[in-house]
């Protein structure tokens, strides 16, 4: 686990008159906010033409609904999509990844069409009416569930961030990607629905000797993981539901693993079985990849949580501020360990931090959204944000992470502040390692 | 407003042995509601083959996803969409609606794709680069806004459910529909985002006259409603997301109002002006349609708050009970007021009530679920809910509202408890007005 770097976060929040900004009403920070950051109109307030203009939409009778049973964006929203990241180019359509467009995401949920994924041998289209899950090894009674069995149990829907352990691989030392879908991308918010893993683990039985538990997907590279039986038991879930419907394809259709705040790698999709054993199995998951280089040359396996993280998605990467003046300036926290406990913002790189609101619902292991006032000047700023967890843990800058962590080309587990810098044309550009 | 048909809810909890089954840690309850519903193992525990089989999906590599930069449910799952109900006749491609199938969403959310729609002459498809929004009328000055001018304002996320006033209109005194999409289904959950009215409107400056807002869509309908000025100063969203995307066009893209609680056709889609004057405009949707007939044979204007109200969406109409034993019974709960306090179940048409789990998040005026564990006997059974809400309003029975309500015809504002009937066979069936 990444060292602790900072405990005593309450004093570098160097502006006392910002202390309690966060437990202001919604409303009191909103109208405060305006004022601070000058009170001038934002609408358009050009002449207002008398009558007022009516738009063609409102003297037409618009489309009908037939074919609308399933809804779609609108035509003007295709730039908002999933991308794969171009930077790394060794591209094999059947070990791919797509990314979720966070500068067009607000809230805590990404919408199903955007969620990111992560495939290691293409996608699978598994039909739910023969699909089983099977549980066995060390237990007093191997059980195999059809998918009709397994939404006969009691259900929970949780929210969870999702997030993979190779989010931001690119961007250590000096800025690769542009935008932060290509940073930040591998990472999304879904409200999963699905049976608590306990409860089909106690069913079959756990062996005292059963202190892992093998995860395997029924997809082509049966890709599989080692779960301790700590975590397996404590809440994860077997989810066949994500926001409101069934698991897309891409993300595990009909049923897959969910392990909280874990990385993203463990939450086995097309969930196939589960093998109950003394010890891990250190797979190819577990040694050739998803490992991480210590500064002593070793690589450590199994560092499952991720890490407390904060980016900002507005102003981010590739956007263009237009007039100085008020700019809400959000994005989004999470930590694998717990809650966001609060959230700093610097607009001048780092030495000045003032804290952030946070938008409820703030829950477990979830995404959780920040937003502050920000009166920019017009003048160069960089931007950055660091959060803070229910356990104190402080998000570290790259430099923190050196420490304990060998940077040695395309790392895991990157959990740094992201610095944005703001030119005067408001242009707004990455600037990780250089700020 | 209906009357508060009963407000000492707690001594209708006729089995005091689960009084505080409420606040029961979660996976407490899951362990109890099993045992307490045999212990049977649900389970396919059928000898399983060794070695296991292999499916066919891991023998392969699946698909690539060149074409799925905005993905789509998978194939299996294309009878879960909106439809509209067949019970009323008279379709209307320019006048129509679709509901959201609730029988197959878990959770508090509804997917995009699946959210009901409701709309009065066609689906527009406007042009956000053009699309403006005007504030006029007693104001000190009028404001027009682009919508880049409205994504610079200070933004907020609320989860909120959306109910059409209509939902529930034919199936009052005798079952007319079969499922719970078609008696409940014009019903969603939405994470809202978008600017405070509040702040558009401060900022305009409200003549001390101005009481009331005309809030008019850009549609070929220009539906319109006047909107009392203490709610569009209290907690109204001028919102152009949903659930972390843009609006969907048939829920008003770019732009749209959203008034938390009130009925549905109050929160104007596609909106395109806001006009402030002393007085309600006596609309056409303010008389001719959206009123409700009182018992005295006059009719109520300005009924807006959607009263408190639940349904179990599983078992609902339509589905098919497997073996007797554990079933978990799970719904949804609502309430324009406020916060749900509780949710009431009952497994004899009403005349023993146990007190359903409430999964958290428990939000203001959103989406609330409920679940309860039933060991069905396998004998006919009927299954209600009734949700308190923060207030201490009780959802009414038919019977109750019939005091306070004429219900002649297709009546709005349908809030009472919705009774579904298991046969010996396992059928569902609605049984509103027979049980």
């Amino acid at each position: 686990m990444a060292s602790r770097t900072d405990s005593s976060r309450h004093s570098a929040v160097t502006d006392p008159s910002d202390a309690d900004t966060r437990v202001l009403q919604r409303r009191d920070f909103l109208r405060k906010s305006m004022a601070l950051a000058g009170g001038g109109s934002l609408a358009a307030t050009g002449a207002i033409a008398a009558p007022l203009e009516v738009p063609a939409s409102n003297r037409e009778i618009g489309r009908g609904m037939e074919a609308r049973a399933y809804g779609m964006p609108s035509k003007f929203e295709e730039h908002v999509k999933r991308n794969r990241s171009d930077v790394l180019k060794n591209r094999q359509n059947f070990s791919d990844w797509s990314m979720t467009p966070l500068q067009h995401q607000p809230g805590i949920i990404t919408p199903n069409g955007l969620v990111f994924e992560r495939h290691h041998a293409g996608v699978p289209d598994i039909d739910p009416r023969t699909h089983k899950v099977v549980v066995h090894g060390m237990v007093r009674q191997p059980l195999t569930f059809s998918m009709e069995d397994l939404q006969r149990y009691p259900s929970v829907s949780r929210f969870h961030f999702h997030e993979c352990s190779g989010n931001g691989l690119t961007d250590w030392l000096k800025p690769v990607s542009v935008t932060v879908q290509q940073t930040h991308g591998l990472l999304s918010g879904v409200l999963w629905t699905g049976v608590p893993l306990s409860i089909v683990l106690e069913e079959a039985g756990i062996d005292s000797r059963g202190k892992w538990v093998l995860c395997e997907g029924g997809d082509g590279a049966a890709h599989a993981r080692s779960l301790p039986i700590e975590k397996a038991m404590d809440d994860c879930i077997i989810a066949y539901a994500m926001n409101g419907e069934a698991l897309r394809p891409e993300n595990g259709y009909p049923v897959r693993l969910v392990v909280p705040g874990w990385e993203g790698n463990i939450s086995i999709k097309w969930l196939r079985r589960m093998k109950v054993g003394e010890k891990p199995w250190h797979l190819r998951s577990e040694t050739a990849r998803y490992t991480d280089p210590m500064p002593d040359g070793k690589w450590r396996q199994f560092s499952m949580v991720m890490e407390t993280k904060s980016v900002i998605t507005s102003p981010s990467g590739g956007m263009k501020l237009g007039k100085p003046g008020f700019h809400e300036v959000t994005g989004l926290a999470w930590s694998g360990s717990g809650k966001i406990k609060a959230v700093d913002v610097s607009f001048d790189g780092g030495r000045n931090w003032k804290e952030a609101v946070l938008e409820e619902p703030v829950m477990d292991k979830s995404l959780t959204r920040f937003k502050i006032a920000w009166n920019w000047d017009g003048g160069p700023a960089v931007l950055m944000s660091r959060a803070i967890d229910s356990t104190g843990y402080v998000q570290p800058t790259v430099a923190d992470l050196s420490k304990v962590r060998a940077i040695v080309g395309f790392v895991q587990h990157h959990n740094a502040i992201q610095p944005w810098a703001v030119s005067a044309n408001g242009e707004v550009k990455n600037v990780i390692g250089q700020a």
